[in-house]
Order: structure tokens, then sequence, then C-alpha cells
């Protein structure tokens, strides 16, 4: 089967036999197509698209040119959560713990954080001693064992969709979506689990920016995983203010204990709750939403999903007493000074994209995939789209390192928060469910 | 400027500025784009297509990756004929020398055969002693001495066009009108001339096999050449049967003579002066195609022309007694074996591509880039189309080195002439003129 032949099939609007995509992806893999035929194709699925068949058949080959974990040995319906990345976005930390601890196992391989989206390991890494790196026999083994691992993509899991994502990345294909969800499925499918909730972000601190893009990002992965044999639901939730009240790394951290205590930001909980509902319910641990609730209510309550997380932190060499001294234990930036209000109001916008913006020139994220995180600095207490505020109280904390990257995020606060006289209606924050 | 930008605004379906396109063009020139990025660009070329003045500003582009022929101290306005390929199609070789004889300099850079389709340079070389290979001082010298030259293309003429062609044909991207007309047009222009004729073909033996697809193609080379300041006319001809009787190498060398004394088969006559037509008039050498055709006429008539292409050839090198004694000078086959009819009736069919077939099969052809040709093979006397037979009598004379390549030819073309009792109306051979 000759690249071009293929190439060409594509290039004319053809559907692609399983075969044929399996060859692409293969040649990805092993060097058997080259780069310019690589590319070519990747434009050729970019511009005429993919059917259902194809992108099944696409996220199976690319699940299968590397390691598929084996999770056989960890009794129960393993389920994990993806989330297409937002702004202040840590709902990994919290969700994980608290479904472990309802009896669902949930083998977890998350992202680093690139541009304006913050990444799951980077805010776990701001946990000292805490290691991302584990083996897939080594995570598997803590699976079985506590339930939960939290770990990095491992060089063997889907390597070709590292090949194709990096030239992706340099032929403007990265923005499609047959290649979008492949990729994720991929990953998570190479995860070893049986189901799958997704967290699909719309809105201006969201890649996808229009409702529509996420509806049809959303079913055409809960297609792959029908296809697939696995249960993949999706939630649509809007993402134009920063999920909570905190957006860093550590900042993340403690407002993610919070959270697992009862305690953390509505909207947080609630999308923490919605999530969790249904990772129990595709996990048979709860037969309907409303008694997944209850269940997730009383992990919290009797301190059982706090006690997991410390559980899961310690299996993978964190200082476990984060969760109950998140201060005496993570590290804090150099300075911390409020931004108050010029005037009093009412909100009228917090604009994630832009408080993901200050937070990068805090340090608290990366412009280049080489940069390092501060695991310190970020930003505490943003107000919320809606809140009444008076005239001197604080807009939100600014945790900085130094003077010129606080003066730097503090211009850029300032101008996204806007205080007016308008009472303000928020859309709900989870627009539709799908699967 | 990043590719990846470029790349992007044709993918999205805009139009690319001139600068755009220079990028895209140079990239490929000097390795400033990476293959993979090229390639997307001619797959997202491919499927959204160029505007008319993209396609100009592409031509230009790829005319200037190199060196461009200076014939400013050539007098008169130089003008070229280029064919997008056919079987039997030999019209270069007479048309050259009667244009020239007419006074109008005809600078030609033309290629080799590859596939069905023969080669100006191939059908020269069998000629004893013929060189192509001139530099392009030289070339230009040849031209204000003999007002002709007639070679093969150098290196340093539109080299992004060299690089940019290899990655079409392994990405699935040669079929592509802006591309091809790009590729053909700036190896012309780069030729140094002041005018174009095209004789794009459209039929079973011709790249194009539909009249419209032929029309697009020509219609975008002429508005290349009015985008940059060159008069560019092209003619629709068909090319289901071979032009004229003869398809090889040494062999059409013959019937090119023929056709200099004018008594070459009328179909090669028809086209020959129809092409000179346009470039006399074009070159400024008659003012209407009824005093062209005339003077076409009187150089074939006091025998100028043929003593111009003996002029022609000496000034290469090559041995100029092929014009008085053919048979004397250039190569034969070792078998020269008339294939008869079986049956008296009408020649229904003598299909095109079937007989280049046939003649490729003798060791007329390439069939990769590689391949030497044997001169000396080949089909003469083949019968055209509506043509009465008798039985046993000579559908076509199948010159062969050995018995194995003489029994495959034979085989195909017994089976491409098809002899009926149908009268057989052919339509015309020049359907179209464009510009």
């Amino acid at each position: 089967m000759f690249p071009q032949h293929v190439i060409a099939l594509k290039r004319d609007g053809r559907e692609l036999s399983p075969a044929e995509i399996e060859a692409f992806v293969r040649g990805a893999t092993d060097g058997s197509w080259m780069d310019y035929q690589l590319s070519a194709m990747l434009m050729a699925i970019y511009l005429n698209g993919m059917t259902a068949d194809e992108v099944a058949a696409y996220t199976e080959a690319m699940m299968n040119s590397g390691v598929v974990a084996d999770l056989s040995d960890v009794p129960g319906i393993k389920v994990d959560k993806h989330s297409t990345g937002g702004v202040g976005d840590k709902v990994s930390l919290p969700l994980a713990a608290m479904v472990t601890a309802c009896g669902v196992p949930v083998p977890m391989i998350s992202g680093r954080g690139l541009g304006h989206s913050g990444g799951t390991l980077d805010k776990l890494e701001s946990i000292p001693g805490f290691n991302v790196n584990l083996s897939l026999p080594d995570y598997a083994k803590q699976v079985a064992q506590v339930g939960c691992a939290l770990i990095g993509q491992t060089k063997d899991l889907a390597p070709s969709d590292k090949k194709l994502y990096a030239l992706r990345d340099v032929t403007a294909t990265v923005e499609c979506i047959p290649l979008i969800c492949g990729s994720i499925m991929s990953k998570k499918l190479a995860e070893g689990i049986d189901a799958l909730v997704l967290d699909v972000k719309f809105g201006r601190g969201a890649f996808m920016k229009e409702i529509e893009a996420a509806r049809e990002l959303a079913s055409t992965m809960v297609g792959i995983g029908q296809a697939m044999g696995k249960g993949v639901r999706a939630l649509l939730t809007a993402m134009d203010q920063p999920l909570g009240r905190a957006v860093g790394n550590a900042v993340e951290v403690v407002e993610s204990v919070a959270c697992l205590r009862g305690e953390g930001p509505a909207d947080l909980m609630e999308v923490t709750y919605a999530l969790g509902e249904e990772m129990l319910v595709l996990g048979g641990a709860a037969d309907d939403i409303a008694s997944a609730r209850a269940k997730l209510e009383g992990v919290i309550a009797d301190g059982s999903a706090a006690a997991k997380f410390g559980e899961i932190i310690a299996a993978q060499g964190g200082d476990a007493a984060v969760v109950d001294d998140p201060a005496g234990v993570l590290p804090a930036a150099r300075q911390t000074v409020p931004l108050v209000a010029a005037k009093a109001g009412i909100v009228q916008d917090v604009d994630a994209m832009e408080v993901a913006l200050a937070a990068l020139r805090l340090g608290a994220g990366r412009a280049k995939a080489e940069d390092n995180v501060n695991p310190a600095v970020g930003i505490t207490g943003l107000v919320k789209v809606g809140e009444t505020v008076a005239e001197g109280q604080p807009l939100a904390v600014i945790h900085a390192d130094d003077d010129e990257s606080w003066a730097a995020a503090e211009v850029r606060l300032r101008e996204c928060i806007k205080i007016g006289d308008t009472t303000v209606a928020t859309p709900p924050l989870i627009a539709e469910r799908i699967g």
C-alpha cells in the first residue's frame, strides 16, 4: 500500500478502510511514511474530515501503536475523567480522590500545562516529593492497591500521537476535531480504562470558543467510545471566567483540598460533583445521578475523600500532610498583594483568558514546552461574575516572586475584572450532557 | 512569517499575498520551509485551489527561484511552443524549424519522455551527435546566431519546481491545475521568451482526459501569461489516436523531416500549421492567421524550413545529413515487421494510450525516469481512424530489437486497432482556441 495512494483517497473525499488508516498510523510510528507524506495526509484529513468509523479506526490504531496498560488485575470498572483544559480547572485532583473513595478505581494519566491552560501534573508537583513519573507496571500496581494513580504520559503510550502531534503543530493542522479526538481518546484508552467522562469546555478560556465546536468534539469522542465498547459521557461546561477562585499550582492544590472538605467555591463544587456523578454511574457504584451525589457527599462529609487524597499523595512519595495543613507544606510566593476594587459595584466580567495570561506572567505556566513552572505563584480570592464588591475590597490576591511580574499581572487583572452597576445573569455552568 | 501561519491561511481558503507565496516558494528553494510544511501547503492548495493572482505570483516566484535566461541580445519577439504531451507528438521538431525560417526566434527548452508520453529531447538525441545539454550562455548564443536552440532543462532553471514536483509526486498532489500551470509556465518563462503558444491536449492519450480540464488548464496558463505581460495563446487539440503515423524516436524524426517538406500525415501537418500560425502572429512575422499560413507554406515549399532544421542540428553537433537522408543517418531496429489486417473494413479506433504502451514495451520510452530509451525502435505506418483497409493490408509496421518485445507490442497493437463496417466521423482535431 503506497502512502500516496492512501493520501489520494482521503484527498478525493473517500472513506478510508481500517487497513488504510492503520497503514497511515503505522507509517507514523515506524517511519515507513515520510514526514511530508504524513503532513499531506493530515492536511487532507483537516480539510475533508473523517467519518465516525474512520475516527474510531484512527483512535484504535493510535492506541495500538504503543503499549496499552493492563489493569485486568484491578477489580471493578475503571473510570477516568478528561478535561479539554481551562483556567483554574483543578477538578481532577479532588474528583479522583472522591470517586476512588466511593470504590471506583481511577487510573489517570494527565498532561502538563501549556500556554493559557494549566496542567494537572504541574499542580501535583507543587506538593513536595510528589512523583508523577511512575512506570506503567508501578502505575497498575498503585491502581490495584490504592484505587488511583495520577501520573504523566510515558513514551511508550500511543507514540504515533506524539509523532503526529509534533507535525500538526508546525503544519497548521492542530484545530481539527477528528485529529483532536483521536489524540485524546487513544491516550486515554491506552490507560487501560473501561469508561471515561469528558469535561468539554467552551468559551473564552477554553480551546473551543463556541459551544457548537465543543458539542461536535464531545459527540465525536462519545462515538469513538461506543465504537470501541467503552462507556463515554461528556459534559459541556462554560469556561468564560476561571473555575473556582484560585489560578496557579500550589494555590490550586489548596483549593482542591478545600473542595475535598466540601468547602470549595460553588462553581468548582458543582462541576466536580457533576463529573463525579457520571463516573460513579459508569463505574457501577451508583444506579443514578441522585444516589451518586449522595455517595460523593458522604465521602466528603466523613473525611474519606480527603483521606484518599492523602493516601494517593503518600503512595507517590508526596507529603500527605498537605491535606491537613496546606500552608505548612506547600511553597509560598515572596509577595502576596491584594488587588482592591477602585469602586463599589457588581462584577460584570472576569475574562478567563486574561486571568490565565496574568498567571502565566507570574510564572505559573509555560509559554513554551521547555519552560519551567513556578509552583508558588498564582492568583487567589478571585471574585466571581455577579458578586457585589465594596470600594477597597480585594478583587483578587496576587502571589508573585518579584515586582516586575507582579506589576504585569496586576495590570492585566485590573483590566479584565470589570465592575459596573448592572445585575448580571450568568448562564448555566453545565450547559449540556452528551452520551 | 512562520510557515504554519501561511499554511493556515490557504487551509482556511484565504487568498495569499504575493509576499506569502514568495515565502513558500523561497522556503522550497532555500530549505527554510521543511518538507512536511511544503507538502501540507501543497495539499491545501490542491484542495482549496488558487486564484488567478495567486497562480501568477506562484509562477513568478518559481521562475525567479533560479536563473532567468537573458535573450535581450536577440532581436525580435522570441516565441516558444509547449505541448502538455501526447502520443506521436513530434510537432516541436518541424515547428521550431518552420517558425525560425519565417524569422521568429524560437528558444525552446524541452523535457524527456516518461510513461506513455514521449519527449522532444529523446527524439532529438536519436540524431547521431545531437547535444541537448547546452549551457544557458551557449543556448542564448545559438538563439542569436541560428534563431533557435533545442535544449534540455538545466538545473539552475526554476529549482523550486524540481523540489516541489518531487514532493508532489509522493504526496498525491500532482493533478492540480494551479500547481501544474505554475510548474510549466515558470520553466517556460525562465527561457527568456516574450510569447508562448500552448498545445493543450485532451483525450485518452493525453494527461487531461476531459476537454473541460484541458480548457481550465489552458485558461489558467493564458491568465498567467497576461499577468506577467507575455502573449500566451492555447489550442485545445484532440489526443485520442496518435498524432501522425509514427510513434518512437528515430521514426518520429523521419516523420518530422517529411513534415518539413510538406509531406507529413494530414493531422500532423494541421496541428503544426495551426501552432505555427499563432507563433508567427505573436512573433510579429504575420498580421493574421492567413498570411502566417502562407509564410509557413512558403518556407516549406522553398526548402528553407528543412535547411533551418539542418542548421539547428549542425549547430548542436548533430549529423545534418538526416534532413536529406534520414534512413542513412538514423539508427534502425533489427526487425521491421508489418502488422496486417485480418479482415477488410473501416478503422473504427486506434487507442493512443495503447499504442504508446506498445511503443514503451518496444523500448521507445521510459517506465521510470532512470530508464534508457532505445532510439531505433517504434511504430510506423499506423492507420488512422476512418481509413478503409483491405484484408492483408498493413495496419502498422513494428520496429523491434527482439522477438519478445515485438510480440508484446504486436498483441497490444492488434487489440487496439479496431476494424469494423461503420463509417466513422472523427471530431475536429483542433477543438478550441483560447487567448
